[in-house]
């Protein structure tokens, strides 16, 4: 039997393993300060690289980064009803701009300096952007307005989970402005599509792209897309979402515009977001036993050399040799980029400096030893096939240039693979189904990870969606989205409600 | 006479023309929220590039990036007591987690949910970092720590001004730990180092790397570092400052390692950081009565493409002839990467759009005509040298081949013109002087502008420091530094106190 270096497992306790990876890879910590995490450089590192390639993305659609303050006045909040409720809840609030010493060798916050209003940190910038918008667009040649910003956002979590629930998180946020709801709707898509392309080859996620239902739109959207992915919990991740706002922030905002023939119109407007939580989704999907598992496309390092040094003079050769390799690897292109190695000098034990490595989820490790240069050699260990058959760890003795050679093909196949496993899992895990009988049979046993279900409904509404709701609430499971593209009839009568079926919508316990 | 683009000249109202750049180049603009601005498309495109560059070299130097909460508890500031005292009096407090409506159709932060301990926006971060430092350290082989983090920052400053000094801004504070002092120090300087080549490499600002006196020093720092550029009107700007903290903070928070020896020492930290704030010395730095001038290392478009356009369908070919030449333009390589080079295709007339680029200050506006395209010529308009003699637009007709050869190095040269003529005004603005009769002449005349002097000093501290600092704010000045790198005597007795002098400092007004 393998010894595996967590020490949990999935099967033993999925939510204790998901905790035990993020200490074990070093990717974050509590902070002290509640609801909030440390994100420590491994885990950063993966936020950087990810951002950089939506970052790429984000502007080669036509969008512009800007910045827009972490404070939103409370009158802002109120001019948006729908928003507000939605909001209204767990915010955090500013009410003070100065402390002073309480005479007892402490501080608080001085009753001199109370604001006159109160401000919200914010939750998301729909409303102070909109702000924005109604002093930038004035004509239809002020559109569309195309923006984005990378910011922290705050939501006060009762119960929080690191990556998947934290009080503060980073993200970012598109918003933009349109002249038409046609315009609009496109950009809601087309910006859902940029999430599941950044998923699904960046991340090696797959996901379901698809339009969530009416109770879980985003407060004041006329409509909320998302990415859906599978955990291997079977539960779903909400890893993107895409608003279409029509004119509801405009008319609170009052964004208006003069149309070609003069006339004042409404702008039609969209928000767009993915966050931190993203990394939850790495970790639960990619993730074994030996901890994470990172696509090399978001991987800080794709390549990290650990040489087993000795404290002796040799020691130095052993280093040039592991230098050497380190900068003809970089000078390779894998996946459209220059290769990221790392040569790990700490001073640690090799073979503690390997398992450090395993855990964090490097895609491929190499060990250089004195036989391994001696013989013009690497050991090579690729983290998405980490075992043999025989249960030894599948380290193998290649040739230096050999290696150099190969080392692209091999980082776009640990990417590639990772996709792939992710990817059977998902589509062997989502199970079409016409009666709710099956699905109540199949949650009665706690036991069972059955993924999720693909049924037929008749998108019912208003107090007829509550009851489906309800009835779902109490198995835990939730409409997760009616999945794009569908053409031509669901296919049986709505699973709810027995009324013709309208579409099809997938429905899972989530995160 | 020339007729300039911005209603005000840097001669008539310095402080007036600084808002102007700011809104004429559409760099930044109220946010409505106090002392908060919005960072536009193009300010915010600033800072990314300065984020880039600056980031490539913290990486270059063994920094890893990482991510810390905006929160502070109140608590964590009462530990290190002279950084409570510099930094207690201005800070945003969250003490309510929840907002509830208030019966009237307003909000209100809910009684309820009032936080135990009040939290604190970070106005830095070496309390939160300390902290978790104390964590990481247990041994001489976990140090050094040297980490980075990109983040937002709130000082509530009672009178703002864009990108100089605002509630909110964005910075990187970088906090390292170490086994000793001399390590620390080191570490310091390397890092002001970093930001000297930052700043006059890449932003083209001419500075003196120096130490700040005691007076200046960040609160709870056993020595603070900057460096100072000089704007056009004389005053300095502190650019980026560096602090050795010796093992102040590691006192506070309890960062402590065991030596190789096994006894328990306490760490030597340092930490350092620049923000949006360099943009403002880019401003009053590069700027002219036009408008912005960005140094292209940092342009967001180093070149812009302005065809002109006639809404005729002899437009496709012009738009064509400009697409090729954006295309070929990209595949050129200028200052290390390759060039930034914008197609504006806005519906607006081509001279609206040219000047729109004068006053944001694209280093190179091509101006394409139906006329230049049947001579294979573009009309080139450099940003540094804007006029001719005879005060026209120095538009130049170049061969559109020649053109794209040459970009490079026209690019490399604005870059090094923009430094050149800066650095000319602040060799030509520092002025050794001997006593003090002749500053206080010197400042006489308020309509004068005498730059910084340069002075002999014999460090005075305690109650002899606080007379100098007190006769230098009657004329409003302040000790800028003591620039690196004095050897020597200082060679004058103490301007200030006669007594014999240690070294030499920078004397001016300041932003």
């Amino acid at each position: 039997m393998i010894k595996h270096a967590l020490p949990v497992t999935r099967e033993a306790d999925f939510a204790a393993w998901y905790q035990a990876v993020i200490t074990e890879a070093d990717l974050a910590e509590e902070s002290g300060v509640r609801g909030c995490m440390v994100i420590r450089p491994w885990g950063y590192g993966i936020w950087e690289r990810i951002q950089r390639l939506l970052d790429d993305r984000i502007k080669a659609t036509g969008h512009e980064n800007c910045y827009f303050p972490l404070f939103i006045p409370l009158s802002y909040f109120e001019k948006e009803a729908e928003h507000v409720e939605g909001f209204a809840k767990e915010m955090a609030v500013v009410t003070h701009h100065r402390l002073v010493a309480d005479g007892e060798g402490g501080l608080v916050p001085d009753p001199e300096a109370k604001l006159e209003e109160p401000l919200v940190i914010r939750p998301t910038s729909e409303t102070v952007i909109g702000t924005a918008f109604a002093r930038w667009v004035q004509s239809w040649r002020d559109l569309p307005v195309l923006i984005n910003q990378w910011a922290n956002v705050v939501r006060w979590e009762m119960r929080t989970r690191m990556f998947l629930r934290t009080a503060e998180f980073l993200w970012q946020e598109g918003h933009t402005a349109h002249a038409n709801a046609e315009e609009a709707r496109e950009e809601t898509l087309k910006m859902l599509e940029v999430y599941r392309e950044l998923a699904e080859d960046c991340l090696a996620l797959p996901v379901i792209a698809g339009e969530k239902p009416e109770n879980e739109r985003f407060p004041g959207a006329v409509a909320t897309y998302s990415i859906e992915a599978m955990m291997q919990d079977g539960k779903a991740l909400q890893a993107g979402t895409s608003h279409f706002l029509g004119t509801n922030f405009a008319h609170a905002q009052n964004i208006r515009f003069q149309n070609a023939n003069g006339e004042l119109e409404f702008a039609n407007t969209t928000s767009w977001g993915v966050s931190t939580r993203m990394i939850g989704g790495v970790i639960m999907v990619h993730g074994d036993d030996d901890g994470l598992r990172v696509p090399p496309r978001i991987a800080p390092w794709q390549v990290v050399i650990v040489p087993m040094l000795r404290d002796k003079p040799e020691d130095a050769e052993l280093i040039d040799y592991c230098k050497a390799l380190q900068a003809d690897l970089a000078k390779q292109s894998a996946l459209g980029e220059p290769v990221r190695a790392l040569l790990d000098l700490k001073p640690a034990k090799a073979a503690t400096k390997r398992w450090g490595w395993v855990k964090k989820g490097a895609p491929i490790i190499v060990e250089v030893g004195p036989r391994d240069m001696a013989g013009g050699n690497v050991s090579v260990v690729r983290r998405d096939r980490l075992y043999r058959e025989d249960g030894k760890l599948d380290s193998a003795i290649l040739g230096r240039d050999a290696f150099v050679g190969d080392v692209a093909d091999m980082i776009a196949d640990v990417q590639a693979q990772l996709f792939a496993d992710a990817d059977a899992r998902l589509k062997s895990n989502i199970a079409p189904v016409d009666d709710w009988a099956t699905i109540e049979a199949m949650f009665a046993d706690s036991a069972a990870k059955p993924g999720w279900f693909d049924v037929a409904w008749s998108r019912p509404t208003g107090a007829e969606l509550d009851k489906v709701v309800e009835r779902l609430k109490a198995l835990k499971l939730t409409i997760r989205n009616a999945p794009m593209g569908q053409t031509g009839h669901p296919g049986a009568a709505c699973i709810f409600t027995g009324a013709p079926a309208v579409e099809r919508v997938l429905i899972g316990r989530s995160y």
